[in-house]
């Protein structure tokens, strides 16, 4: 697996529609960290130096101390006859010193855990179903919204220092920002204001990010209905599969009056 | 709890060490989420809008479909006589139907997990003694490394998605440089990188990150030895906190020839 994938999307320049182009976009993939051949924990990341991801994660999660009590560390397939690659094991010098129980805690991991790209996109869609809402957008009114994100994000003029979410209707009216440290929970944030609110399934909103679009992010919105996503940054390559599949539209480098819709273009006019 | 808060720094601007000063860093705590009273995650957010997150985290991780699950949502002290504020618990119109070990995982959850800053810094140095080494660097070097980190982050030139972290030594010689999509990742990468290689502990060596330093980032930095950081970006309350606590010199938004320094300024020469 490789670092970046080609991707191809539909490019919006200075207002104006473009052919279909072909773009790269940083890989996202699960990976199952074991020790001993006991899963400690899912990450997703790009793929490459996953042994180096394994072995410092162990270190620095607190599984080891130092290097000596590592024996090896190896990339395996998760099943047999599966495809290596997504699922590193690590054996220590001390197997008995190995208290799997200090590392488990009651936490909910995404349905989307799983062992491939595929399979994560698979089992949330298996509890959520892709969204069919036909509507549209005027593109013109998605330019204008990174804007607002902007002079509304109080205590990032302040600090710096946080991620963004805003929430519009489909005429582009706003309705709530939420901001965090975590990408994540600005997210939760807006999704938990609506429906405090009573107001999910959001069928006919779109979020703007701050940031990038990765796949929880995706499969955040699409849990609260939201059919459309537009990142002021990148799209990893497991979003734009997800929104494929979910059929949620994604933008992403939403600057002035261009963005690369990666899925879901029909829901934009013109 | 304040969405920011007021931190003490040196600035260095043009490359000149001036005096202390006061600035804005964005808040970043745990937030424990319970349902029914049992934890099912703990979060590092700003507080601020505690129920929305907890609201939109148990919508888009699956633990309830619709609002119409849910009976209420308190903030509370975690133990009778603490302070509330940081946890969050949840209760269910259908209790018996909620299941946590549908979402019991092993996952390695940080040390760092705890139910305030302090704690979350305590329980971490329990294990981690404070970094104590003396060693200087010269400022001028330090503003020399973001250029590297830019010329060297190969994958973000052609997707513009993800992050890195480069390892140098004390006298700006570049070691090695990792990229994720993840920032934790990407960190993971470099100090697993090092401890395959047996060289950590990392007593005398400095990592540049491209972007936000946070307790977690501080945290696995610690972990490996690592007695400096300098974030091209903001860094978060419990960043700095922890920094202080662990004798880690701390530094954030370098740029030019400027940068604010957060903690342990004693290993800036001049």
């Amino acid at each position: 697996m490789s670092a970046s994938v080609p991707i191809e999307l539909t490019r919006f320049e200075n207002g104006a529609r473009e052919e279909l182009r072909e773009d790269m976009v940083a890989t996202e993939e699960p990976l199952e960290i074991r020790v001993e051949g006991r899963t400690i924990s899912i990450v997703m990341r790009t793929p490459g130096h996953d042994r180096e991801l394994a072995a410092g994660f162990l270190l620095s999660e607190g599984v080891i101390k130092s290097a000596r009590e590592v024996f090896d560390i190896t990339t395996c397939a998760a099943q047999p006859g599966q495809e290596k690659g997504n699922t590193v094991d690590a054996t220590l010098v001390r197997p008995e010193a190995f208290d799997i129980t200090r590392f488990s805690r009651h936490v909910v991991t995404s349905s989307s855990c799983g062992i491939c790209g595929a399979t994560s996109i698979e089992s949330v869609l298996k509890n959520h179903t892709p969204l069919a809402e036909e509507w549209q957008i005027d593109p013109e009114i998605l330019f204008a919204l990174p804007a607002q994100l902007t002079r509304r994000q109080e205590t990032f003029r302040s600090t710096g220092g946080l991620h963004a979410c805003a929430l519009f209707d489909r005429k582009g009216r706003f309705l709530a920002l939420r901001e965090d440290i975590g990408r994540h929970n600005a997210l939760d944030k807006l999704i938990g204001w609506a429906l405090l609110k009573k107001r999910t399934p959001l069928r006919e909103h779109l979020v703007v990010l701050s940031g990038r679009a990765s796949f929880e992010m995706m499969q955040k919105a699409h849990s609260a209905g939201i059919a459309m996503v537009a990142a002021i940054s990148a799209p990893s390559s497991l979003a734009v599969e997800f929104a494929r599949a979910s059929g949620q539209t994604l933008a992403g480098f939403l600057r002035g009056r261009s963005m690369n819709v990666y899925a879901g273009a029909e829901r934009l006019a013109g």
